[in-house]
């Protein structure tokens, strides 16, 4: 037993359970408030869903083995293809747009990052079948939103967004060929991460011109639609290539882009926004707007990202419907609220609202007649599980963190009388203001309690 | 993508995760009113943890392979063996008595039970470090006050309890030797399972004379302490065997069983509970009380069980402290709560409060205006993502069963009116009281939700 948990996996003691309900607990208010609601999946899946959109390579990432019906399963590393299977399953029946979140535990198994963990428990928001930029407002909102909710701020967090449509019409009209476009879209994933020269090199061989090259990189350097316009409107259209069939003009891109600004003013998440085009998100499905949020520092790695995937559904199945969607970690988001001191604050383990005590240990069963009422009037109660002096009892409750000590008066039998001392309250009006002296009878205090529901504590 | 979950696992689309969350929701507020708090472990852990306490046999019913690091590891079919784990790394540190619970979802490879599940939820609730019968009432009147609060009564359920302490000593009384032990107990154990024949022809291949065979089942049949203590009486005591070291007497034993009797019902819950001497709970590692919950028609297998595990502790690591606990997991209580209909009253799936409507598209950009103003007012708001005829969007107000259909005035922009439609207001006062009248300005509408919060929705 001297062995703990596996490496990369962690245990929850109440402590960081507690982190980790908070985070959960703004995670399914505002997803609420934004009218989403929750599913699931299973955390163990076919292997097949996974290399049918992923291919072969991310088998060397998985937990993946033969179970004793001899299938290749794997626990589950991401949530979409769950998500693609149980929507594609009912998409005839359920109402349109679909607006789903789940709060799955992920698994991957990375060797080469030693420390890391293996798991993480990651939101994700996602709406199913509409295709106009008003959800993905909506949807980079509810991200945003959490933000608040978590107690962060405009000037802790930023959403960087882009629009892979937008990139694609500016590298036609650079001139860039079709088949050129994945090498220069991994170049620019990777801008903030590699030396200028490289960058330029690179791109150089993915077939642009230098003054292609320096265009480009002047642009992905604005942060701002506007800014943005009227430098493309400079560009020179003559050294343009044909635009792939289904492309969309670089003047339609941008006019959704400014739907996409103003929705965003209107959902109140407008000052943690700026424009990015360097934001790609890897080579994976987006085919459209895309987002990460990042802390404003730069200190740790994404907090969020998501975007527009309006093929993966057909790809992955027979069912064609657009959609978007967002991953929110609980790790990068936990390392960020630690340090602003947010999780000291909230996150502390539930503590008992009362204490009940006596100095006769025959007053047990009185206690517990005591404790049982206050439970169903909505308290959380603990007592003295074997005979202890009051002073010990006194010295648990306080240990305990509870709100009250009430100690059961010698003559309770008779009277009902208790004694309510109170440790740390802050609901207003308090209890003792409620109750008016520092004695009661043990039937005021319950119904105090019962129509007072704002003394309690609350489940997290 | 035709292809669905694995066998024996579950999707969760909202309907269904409804119901995981409701009966979660009962399950951490019951736990909180009793002062417990939740923990969680890895749902990944090393196969050794299982095999140390189960032994090798316990490997066929396990998903348990070797990950990429070469290690043995097994998907957790139980949580007392990660408990046991985290509560020894930190003995010393931990407040006594440790009151913690928790919600894994738990993983068996049953390979003859076809149609079976493979995997479910299920609250575990653990008390260490207190030997006192105070504690086992405690943990009793948890399980008992989650099938209350899940809005089932005791002619609904039935709690049986037994003690294992007491068997020993009746056995003893009886003449029945050590090493016949585990034979009689695996007999008692089937005893509702197998005809009365083969329960004393294999008591009689244990050792037992026909008298003592007859008595013993006698004593099982019985249910109330006071009848078993008077029928205890009447045993003769020439046949006895000599105890074995450490037993308790049955008189003593019987005395702890009168002060969890009087205890359980200090703590409102005897009426659920009877006494049922052939509740063992398997060969198993209890010590002490152990109980099973049970629907009172006998359809549904066990709902809960649990009992006294005073050396488990010690015999997986080396942390000698009492402890005791009981699983309850999400099925069978999910089968029982669908058949008395509770589930379809109680665990709907969430609906926004608010649906957001405008005649014009062009007020889309003022939707979202009182959108917003209303979610951060704490309400779950909608509105319609694309351009839609106002009758439309009433229908998919309706359809998404939203408590209120707000329609934006034509002159909005000057006036800020807005019209209230209630569908299915049932929160008093209603909002159309609150209002007065069915329309009102956006900024009133706003401020009426935000100082009512009884009026909204709430996260499961």
């Amino acid at each position: 037993m001297a062995q703990g948990a596996l490496p990369g996996f962690r245990d929850f003691y109440p402590e960081q359970f507690a982190e980790r309900a908070f985070i959960m607990k703004v995670w399914r208010d505002v997803a609420r408030r934004y009218a989403f609601v929750e599913y699931d999946g299973p955390p163990l899946e076919p292997l097949e869903l996974y290399t049918k959109k992923s291919g072969d390579e991310i088998v060397g990432q998985l937990y993946n083995f033969k179970d004793k019906g001899d299938r290749d399963v794997a626990l589950r590393p991401e949530m979409t293809p769950t998500l693609a299977r149980m929507a594609s399953a009912k998409a005839n029946s359920l109402r349109k747009p679909v607006r789903w979140f789940s709060i799955p535990q992920l698994f991957r198994y990375e060797r080469q990052q030693r420390g890391r963990l293996r798991e993480h428990f990651q939101l994700n928001v996602d709406i199913i079948g509409e295709a106009d930029v008003t959800a993905d407002a909506e949807l980079l909102a509810v991200a945003i939103d959490i933000m608040r909710e978590l107690g962060l701020q405009s000037d802790d967090v930023q959403a960087r967004v882009s629009d892979r449509r937008l990139l694609h019409a500016i590298l036609t009209r650079l001139g860039v060929p079709e088949q050129s476009r994945p090498a220069a879209f991994g170049v620019i994933d990777k801008l903030h991460r590699q030396p200028r020269e490289i960058t330029v090199e690179k791109l150089t061989a993915a077939g642009l011109s230098a003054t292609s090259v320096d265009r480009l990189l002047e642009l992905l350097a604005l942060s701002r639609v506007e800014e943005l316009e009227s430098r493309i409107g400079t560009l020179a259209t003559d050294g343009a290539v044909a635009a792939p069939s289904g492309e969309l003009s670089i003047e339609t891109v941008l006019g959704e882009l400014h739907r996409y600004f103003e929705y965003l003013a209107r959902l109140g998440v407008r000052d943690w926004v700026r424009l990015d085009l360097s934001i790609v998100r890897g080579l994976a499905y987006y085919t459209g707007t895309v987002f990460e949020l990042f802390d404003a520092k730069g200190e740790f790695r994404a907090i969020c990202g998501g975007g527009r995937y309006d093929t993966l559904l057909k790809s992955l199945g027979d069912v064609d419907l657009p959609a978007l969607g967002f991953g929110m970690g609980d790790v990068v988001i936990a390392e960020i609220l630690r340090e602003r001191g947010v999780l000291a604050e909230q996150a502390s383990v539930a503590q008992p609202d009362f204490w009940i005590g006596s100095e006769q240990d025959s007053q047990r069963p009185a206690v517990m007649l005591v404790a049982t009422a206050l439970r169903r009037a909505g308290a959380s109660v603990e007592y003295a599980l074997r005979e202890q002096s009051l002073s010990k009892q006194r010295k648990a409750s306080h240990a305990a963190g509870a709100t009250y000590f009430v100690t059961l008066d010698q003559a309770f039998e008779t009277s009902g009388t208790v004694h309510v001392a109170p440790f740390a309250e802050t609901a207003t009006p308090t209890l003792t203001e409620l109750l008016g002296a520092e004695s009661t009878t043990a039937d005021r205090l319950v119904a105090t309690v019962r129509e007072n529901p704002h003394l309690l504590s609350s489940t997290l």
